[in-house]
């Protein structure tokens, strides 16, 4: 692991910085987050995949310009780290602020993260609608 | 890469056995697909996190019991590398046999493969609803 300034030395940091620029619409802070390479990619909850620092960033600037203010809390967190890779999977509880609402169908969400030079380093998020994390629902009947 | 019997030399062939067992609901090579370690992960479309061997193995073994024979055409596939880790998102086309239907709406999925003494084995599949592939839809509302 790598203390450089500027760099995340756990992959859990650096997800907690993803989850930061999402609830404060941090552009620069969200795409800091991420590997700036080509090969990074992004899945937002039944969206299209989404490949490169152009196409990625421009999601997330369209995503924080809609105007809701989000809370996010990671839950139930699972991390496997092999060599310079760290896969994490969430439990993302949303809530929408200011609406005064229950939360939101809760996401489940992958989370890839790659030691380079800099730290660790975003290069795959994958978000999709989750059961209630209580509930226990079945898989999906398809697959 | 390994060429030991009962391994895949390549990630793409352990993907490809996947899906294989899906179309013909093998059980045994769905297992030989997947890295026999307590730290994988499988995640259905719209179902929760489901962890190590036993618990993926009885989510197969309903999903095969349930009768529907299904057509699977990985399509747009990327890959990267990194080390003994390979992560592959592919548009998973699925069509239900003898049910003389229009493909069901694509699935997206992330599948990791590790390299060990057996080959590539899976250690993450997290599957998702997509949009069509040629509609390019924008992601979703919340992220």
């Amino acid at each position: 692991m790598t203390n450089k300034p500027g760099g995340f030395a756990q992959p859990k940091l650096a997800e907690q910085a993803f989850y930061s620029a999402f609830e404060f619409t941090d552009l620069a802070l969200m795409m800091a987050v991420w590997d700036a390479q080509e090969d990074i990619v992004c899945i937002h909850p039944m969206g299209e995949r989404l490949s490169g620092t152009a196409a990625i960033s421009a999601s997330f600037k369209s995503l924080f310009n809609n105007g809701s203010k989000l809370h996010f809390e990671a839950q139930a967190a699972q991390e496997l780290i092999a060599g310079n890779i760290a896969m994490r999977t969430v439990y993302e509880k949303i809530v929408v602020i200011g609406a005064n609402e229950q939360p939101n169908q809760p996401v489940l969400a992958t989370n890839i993260f790659r030691l380079g030079d800099n730290g660790w380093r975003m290069i795959l998020h994958h978000g999709s609608p989750a059961p209630p994390l209580e509930q226990g629902a079945p898989p999906g009947s398809l697959h």
